[in-house]
């Protein structure tokens, strides 16, 4: 009977403030999701604790755990890699809670394929809406500067598509409330909502 | 540039609350959405005005409407009949205000047909869920009024699968929480989104 949890995924360029917006979400009470902790072969930063900001783990045992299968999404940057473990994905979604991934957009392509019913949430800039003002008093900036905010946009909306939903980071605050608004109304989607009744009846 | 509202249809068996939900939705100040006042031919009760909450009509006139095609969904109850006047949302949405119907099911359909991309609410009775319950400790109910019950439950299922989002009503302050975040999250979604800043890269 028991329902299975939603997999939330938090993606968006880097530099939009993910981080910030995944914190902000946490650091209230009553958040109904649970967050999944990234692995990583960097080193700890100061004040960082292992298995809270992230499990911290050498390179060969993180190159195990790929060969394993053992990673949701992985990515190497600056020489170090980064990913979600999937184990404990896997176990929190079946006792029927919500996991929230904050994850790069290479990895959340790779979610994607494994989870494609996820909520993919992506978190958008706020320098994307404000484009058309530059673009109309485009006087004061030169065509350069323009044409490649242009193209930059571009891209972005192109990745945008693989979402389900867009949240601009505006405030984060605002945007906090947005995404929370999102998995609320994701529960209560026919597809499913439905199912659940229809169990319910085949029980009889 | 400027951005189609929605519209959102609360509808739902008969008896379950949907006017006291949407009464509670517009009770508070800060609601997004219009409400579009219903049209009948019944007589007003005592206190009803004229405008406020509905437009009463005689039933000629009703009928002139009909047959000018100006009725966004009508129905007849009891002799009398019940509808909504188009033109108030289409011009509603057109300035780019979001618009609120409540309204039965069957008229539910007609609009569905109309306004394909609506956002379409299904208010559904707490003893669908707690039919479980019911179903578990049936040796204190009769065989007959449980399968009564059930023969219902499935029609209400049917039905549910018309619309986009189902909304338990167990309590009028949930229900009224879970529907402002549904038209939230409905404005973030990507298939709304991209397309207005896709346009502003069209404006260049």
């Amino acid at each position: 009977m028991k329902e299975k949890g939603l997999l939330i995924v938090l993606s968006g360029p880097s530099g939009v403030g993910k981080g910030t917006v995944r914190k902000a979400i946490f650091s209230k009470g009553g958040t109904k999701f649970e967050y999944s902790i990234s692995m990583t072969t960097r080193k700890p930063r100061e004040g960082e604790v292992d298995g809270v900001d992230y499990f911290f783990k050498s390179k060969e045992e993180f190159e195990a755990l790929i060969k394993q299968d053992k990673l949701l999404e992985y990515a190497e940057y600056v020489g170090n890699y980064y990913g979600t473990p999937i184990d404990y994905v896997k176990e929190t979604l079946d006792s029927g809670k919500d996991v929230f991934l904050e994850i790069e957009v290479q990895g959340a392509k790779q979610v994607r394929e494994k989870f494609p019913d996820g909520l993919f949430i992506f978190l958008a800039p706020p320098s994307l809406s404000e484009l058309q003002t530059r673009i109309t008093t485009r006087g004061t900036e030169s065509d350069d500067l323009i044409n490649n905010r242009m193209k930059e946009a571009r891209k972005e909306i192109e990745l945008m598509r693989l979402y389900d939903y867009v949240v601009e980071n505006d405030q984060v605050e605002a945007a906090c409330e947005r995404i929370n608004a999102i998995v609320q109304a994701e529960h209560c989607r026919t597809e499913r909502v439905a199912p659940r009744y229809i169990k319910m009846l085949e029980v009889e």
